[in-house]
């Protein structure tokens, strides 16, 4: 591809994602495609010989698009949504064209430099203690992973990764604490850094299914006195399955008297504490040892882009540092290198996003975008309260709603949960299939419900409208 | 931003990239700047208010720009390079634009089975074994993980990911095996996995600095005598210090007879392998468990994107699935979903950079550049030897020469290696300073080297020379 025809290839992909962007309602949010469908339209080897952009591009269109869940969809309301918006992909774009690798200062200066500036930015915004320093990771999971290594390592005085469990010998297991609500991330982190599924230990949770503070201040206690070694505390602050939110806190106070290290995973809701009337989400953060919130959930930035602070930056790159020859530079002592920061040596230019992101809307666009989710949510929630046919099965602090079809709600004859659980399955199956709208489910208490989650950029209230007319038409009679 | 600003922009900042992929020799390659530079030209909190993208672009070509490394710069030859094309970058654009979340099948077809049918490309285009099934991962430090923990699994019957050491009660430490010419990232993978520092033993190496299989024989017999448990062999096609090519074949055999875990780390070198003449580095491949090359190296395909092959699937997804329920999906059993294929939920569409560079090129049209990339080492090699101040201090396998200055080359009386050392660090720095090219150094038994690594797309035969005339302009006298 000579550069006439990257110029004018890129002129033509820039107006049909304009008008993407603009009519991504034209599109049913999930695809009519049963698995294997494209893979059979495809050849099996690569082209001996090149084909022009436009082959490729109409091949695209006709092809890949039709096979596309549309994340950008006005109604798409799964998983937790992850938005992104115009400064976000243009600056992809010029990240992409740079090309550049940021493992080291030296190699792309630009790149470090904006990555502590934007992160700093971001720690303001959210009011984060002063002693946090930030790191762009590419998701939670791995930011977790990055926390719970970091516990492992300062508990074990930096001698699990020169010797491995025998670290551990004359001492108990490692322990780590979460609630039963918890993202996977935990379980999957802990057993990649060696914890095992059975290091850990599951939390309770009160009525509104945030971490019990006594229970953990129980558990660690009878887990010492059973010669186990208390190491790390993950606290959430907005669970997967329904939005709670861990008092941090009081947890904190815990994790403080016990030496353990608290984490805080808030991927979805961190955003949220932009808004000086949702700050309180994060009231206690000043105890914690990290944290990490997602900017590609819900602050307009491309995935992948996960904001990940360290109260402990020497604990940090003590964990992960690692200095062969031929990556020595002349700055390493005046300089930060962020291949001592995470997991991955190569890293992409991910702050050049939010740096886009965060001037073109301005603090208070941002605050307005995820106030008129709040709102949406709100809607949605008072609907479902007054419905006959649904109800609602945990509190909404955020912007996710957990409710169900239950036609017998006000009525002492209800349906056996067993049968409700097929008829909202069959529900959501239902909404899904009709292309109207995308939504998850999820399980609480054994009570399968449907999740309504708000966050794409162009979601406005008639498209929340859309989906009760939607669950409207097609519950079950 | 609303559609009509993101549509003009857009436009902009093709025709910017355009301008910029044709005429990256115009700029330095490595910035002149110190750290913290460019910091402190840049606000300390984000704007309250949005502002134009014309202020932000204007602030990117101002600010940004002078920090940048250019590794489109055809002099860039530091590292080893990351290089990228038209196709992959428009491509990107269309990635960023769909924001799609490819961690299962239902929450984008496209994005995984594009994967699954470019993934059995570039099996076929390297010859790989039929067994092996591929999936992107972000860079080989975490393909390397994901082989080490998949490597742990099998040996403990996956009771280590269930149970942390206590899986390895009754049995001495578990052993990780690779050169000392590996990667950094497998030590650090080591001890991310918990095999520790100390569980990565250092095979010695031949005079070409490829690992030695009668040592590795021999220690994998002494350490199980010695009670431990040896578990996998990292071997490394195409060493980062100086391209050595451990001998995979006779590296297999052993791993196979002492069963093993084998994983092949071909970063860089495994793009060679489409050109019929450079299989041989693969040679002993269809003896590997795992193996990983990277196209954002070397296969025009903007980084991130990290090819993993397996010949067990289910031992990858065994040792990473983790399914809570509002992750599962009504295509469960019939689709792949790649969320359990690696240590993140969370994925980006990378499939479609490579589906637009395989197509645009063809694998006629990435052989070419590959073979012209080989050339201009060869070129420069025999530089090298011809010159009086030059020496070569490895072989040339594939596209990365080192070298260092030694004026006394062919005199019984040269200066003192100490002294040499001193004066090729002075000639690195005179040239990165220089501007007109980049490189890096490493140390081969003590003796300081520079690296000449040829891989950006727009290098022709003049950069090179330009360098050769650089170095006897710089050069001490």
């Amino acid at each position: 591809m000579d550069i006439a025809e990257f110029r004018s290839s890129g002129h033509r992909l820039i107006d049909w994602v304009a008008d993407y962007l603009e009519h991504a309602d034209r599109y049913p949010v999930m695809p009519d495609i049963q698995p294997g469908e494209l893979s059979a339209k495809l050849p099996e080897l690569a082209p001996d010989r090149g084909e022009s952009m436009d082959a490729i591009f109409e091949d695209f269109q006709r092809l890949i698009m039709p096979a596309v869940t549309h994340w950008n969809h006005p109604r798409f309301f799964a998983y937790f949504p992850a938005n992104h918006s115009g400064p976000s992909i243009l600056a992809e774009l010029l990240s992409a064209a740079l090309g550049v690798n940021a493992m080291v200062w030296q190699s792309c200066p630009a790149a470090t430099e904006l990555e502590q500036v934007v992160m700093g930015w971001l720690a303001r915004l959210l009011d984060l203690p002063a002693r946090m320093t930030g790191v762009i990771q590419d998701t939670a999971s791995t930011a977790t992973l990055c926390a719970l290594l970091c516990a492992r390592e300062r508990t074990t005085g930096f001698r699990y990764k020169a010797s491995g469990p025998a670290a551990l010998e004359g001492s108990g297991p490692l322990v780590v604490y979460a609630s039963s609500e918890a993202h996977s991330s935990v379980i999957k982190g802990a057993r990649i850094a060696g914890f095992g599924t059975d290091g850990v230990h599951q939390v309770a949770v009160d009525a509104d299914r945030g971490m019990d503070p006594a229970d953990l201040a129980r558990r660690i206690r009878a887990d010492r006195a059973a010669g186990l070694r208390p190491c790390c505390v993950c606290a959430t602050v907005g669970t997967t399955s329904s939005t709670a939110i861990d008092p941090v806190a009081a947890i904190g106070q815990v994790a403080a008297a016990e030496d353990l290290w608290l984490h805080v995973d808030a991927a979805l809701a961190g955003s949220a504490a932009i808004l000086p009337e949702m700050r309180w989400i994060l009231d206690g953060i000043e105890l914690a040892d990290s944290f990490v919130f997602n900017p590609h959930k819900w602050l307009l930035t491309n995935f992948d882009c996960s904001a990940y602070f360290t109260a402990h930056p020497r604990v940090l790159t003590r964990t992960f540092s690692i200095l062969p020859e031929y990556l020595k530079t002349e700055h390493d002592e005046q300089a930060v290198n962020f291949r001592d920061w995470g997991i991955q040596l190569g890293r992409r230019f991910r702050a050049l996003k939010l740096w886009f992101v965060l001037r073109s809307y301005g603090a208070e666009g941002l605050r307005a975008l995820i106030r008129s989710h709040l709102d949406m949510a709100t809607g949605f929630a008072a609907w479902v309260d007054q419905s006959q046919d649904f109800e609602r099965l945990a509190p909404v602090p955020l912007q996710t709603i957990c409710f169900r079809y239950n036609p017998d709600k006000e009525s002492a004859q209800s349906l056996s949960e067993a049968k409700l659980n097929e008829l909202n399955q069959a529900l959501l199956a239902a909404i899904n299939r009709s292309g109207v709208a995308f939504l998850t489910h999820t399980s609480l208490e054994g009570r399968t419900c449907l999740r309504l989650s708000i966050g794409q950029a162009s979601t406005r209230p008639e498209h929340v409208e859309q989906v009760e007319q939607a669950l409207m038409a097609l519950r079950p009679r």
